[in-house]
């Protein structure tokens, strides 16, 4: 559906030198979205804007300039992003691959002088920009899809029966709290929670202890499904606008304790991170890779899991990094420490079968909802997406080229996560940063 | 916080003569506030209301009319509610108790004619009225509170270890889908999931066997909390709007294939009914009784979780019921047979109790987010607030008085949940009803 075409030539450039560079994450070709507020001369001013390469294209403004048109159906700029998601989303996505094809017109080299300096007006450089969650979030649901990740954790709670017998059957996932979610660069305050770490002693109420990250990717609905109605796994991908990056904060002292029978609670509501800038599935379409090959004696997905373009094409083959730099490397001004580095083609199951098994039982999504993979972990032990994996609960602590180590998250530790595409012959697509640093408890 | 004083005297009585028969839920003493639709010469409209007898007065065409002041900082009619709810929750609720005071005015025999006359346009007959989930919720969490259900539910999946070590220490809650909130009235489909009832089979996708419903009591966040703050138990009911009746349909089978070990998921996300009314905090003065009486060997709560005003008047005295009507029962015009009788008194937690725990980990409260207090049974066998209790996992099947039996749901039934008030000296106060009625699946 999301095929590669002229738009992911590698030739293509712009006349924003910057976006020219090999290493930027925001080529013409990648073009991401997002919600940005900036400075004008009559005060603050919101916009929904494409990132191309350290520049933010204010959107608004550009329709205001008719340099593109309104959707049809679309009440008011106001409303652009929101309206436009459903519109980007209809009618098998040719919306958004016009609007792809409109913006690189306006972006690339051979655009006349007249057009590029129209545009130019509404360039602001990222680092006059502040960001907010990419959309407004009605409900956010986070799965638990690597099966690195599952057999991990499981081995340590589990020993004896580390993958609980559903796991290869459907995507296990659970509903996650939407107000605490908040944009890359908000501070993270360390919550207080119910710890019994000592099963001897009743319970106290005490700062978390044992404050961990996970590195996940997250991927916002675009056209939701009407209550009652499900979404064939052949048509999952018309119902995704485009991928982020995704830090699911979790106090595992918290949520060992609290979890039976019900699942995590208070252990993860405290804060999830996201990064500001939502690459869409179209600049995603050189980076797709077959779903995970199951091994010959794993089961075949249920028929309604089931789809050949999700066998051959359900995947992405996305790197991901997590980076830790403490306060003394800071001082120190020792660069971040780079903890792991996994890779999203790695998941047991694709973001079109999440999708696709959330709406089985007939649970409406809604434009602007938020779905996140779980922690995405590889075979390797550098793979492994959080601490409580690759310090094996603490048992096995970090060590820092600076000579700090680390079982868990301090105070002032801030957690840098990288998300990227590269692929012979083509431009390297990225999704910037997502980075949030820890606050003491109160 | 919330004293009885004169709004509540049983002697009050409207001109509005339906609020004056002894059975009604909604006496001059009771008020709810709900959102409904109803026609007018231009096509249909929309405002917020509260309840009176068999009528709904309009209180957006109050406020036009100026019967009622617009409160300071609150935008427009539009978002009455909303905005209302905030300044309604905040200084220690003297806002809402002002309201009710003048709203009693107008409604009050006492009332002069002219206002009679003035409110009267105002009024509509509920039969002509559509309602809709009374806020808009942000985040839904639901609860576990009963410790008669956890432990029975327990007994059914852990006969050696009913009841969870952590189960006396905190209110067990896990975040439920807040898109499939429906109100009252919305038929529900039978949702289509995994079921793996034969353990030597594959699982199998297929309309769920063991539909449920649970008899829960919601309630509504009306001021809520800065990320990263938290509320003290002492302070918790101030950002309480007020409760309703919910209905948390679950699917029995799918639950128990899919909830291990991140809790359920679609065996609840396809639907949750709310009746439309919320009933105020104030309204429920003269129904406040202590907390739950622990047993002599159980903990104390923490002392985060424990305070005075909550030990001595956190639990409320509603009576809960359950209807079950057929659709041969409704050929035959047998009316709806009582399934169960439960009292929200009977809860292990309180409201406060969950309120707070919920913002113990900094997790930010938003105006408008519901929370449930799981299902609410009692300790007798009549008193069970589900069919997996009453039937015993399907074992022990309701004789129904026209001949029928019921282990689950089956298509075409029809739940009916009631709750009301009652005490001596007083009027009864009631939430009206909340009912839903099984679709087939597809």
């Amino acid at each position: 559906m999301f095929e590669i075409n002229e738009t992911h030539d590698q030739n293509l450039k712009s006349w924003v030198e910057s976006a020219n560079a090999p290493d930027t994450d925001f080529p013409i070709q990648n073009l991401p979205f997002c919600e940005f507020d900036y400075e004008t001369e009559e005060g603050a001013a919101w916009s929904v804007g494409v990132v191309i390469g350290d520049y933010i294209l204010n959107l608004n403004k550009c329709l205001e300039d008719n340099l593109i048109d309104e959707f049809e159906g679309v009440p008011g700029q106001h409303f652009f992003m929101i309206e436009n998601l459903i519109s980007l989303q209809s009618e098998k996505n040719e919306t958004s691959l016009n609007l792809r094809r409109k913006l690189i017109d306006l972006l690339c080299e051979n655009a006349g002088e007249e057009i590029q300096s129209k545009v130019a007006r509404n360039l602001h450089p990222i680092s006059e920009c502040t960001f907010s969650v990419p959309l407004p979030i009605g409900d956010y649901t986070d799965f638990y899809c690597s099966i690195f990740h599952a057999t991990n954790v499981g081995a340590m709670f589990r020993p004896d029966n580390p993958l609980l017998p559903n796991y290869k059957w459907l995507p296990i996932g659970y509903h996650g709290r939407a107000s605490s979610i908040v944009v890359s660069g908000t501070d993270v305050k360390r919550p207080k929670g119910q710890n019994r770490g000592d099963t001897e002693q009743p319970p106290v109420y005490i700062p978390a202890k044992n404050l961990d990250y996970e590195m996940e990717v997250g991927f916002f609905v675009g056209k939701g499904n009407q209550m009652g109605e499900t979404i064939p796994i052949e048509n999952a991908e018309e119902h995704i606008f485009g991928l982020c990056l995704v830090n699911d904060w979790s106090a595992r002292d918290i949520q060992a304790w609290e979890y039976q029978p019900l699942g995590p609670f208070l252990a993860k509501s405290f804060a999830t991170t996201v990064s500001p800038f939502v690459v869409t599935m179209e600049a995603l379409a050189p980076f797709r890779v077959p779903a995970f090959e199951r091994d010959a004696d794993d089961p075949q997905p249920l028929d309604y899991l089931n789809g050949e373009t999700n066998r051959k094409s359900g995947g992405f083959d996305i790197k991901l990094e997590v980076y830790l730099q403490t306060p003394k490397m800071r001082e120190e001004s020792v660069a971040p420490f780079m903890l792991s580095r996994s890779n999203m083609k790695d998941l047991y199951w694709t973001i079109g079968q999440m999708l696709t098994h959330h709406a089985s039982n007939g649970c409406n999504l809604q434009t602007g909802d938020l779905m996140a993979t779980g922690t995405v972990s590889g075979r390797e032990k550098d793979e492994r997406g959080c601490l409580l994996e690759l310090t094996w609960r603490g048992k096995e602590p970090i060590n820092l080229p600076n000579g700090e180590e680390r079982r868990f998250l301090e105070d002032g530790d801030e957690i840098i996560m990288k998300g990227f595409c590269e692929r012979e012959g083509f431009r390297r697509i990225g999704f910037g940063t997502c980075r949030g640093r820890i606050l003491p408890a109160e």
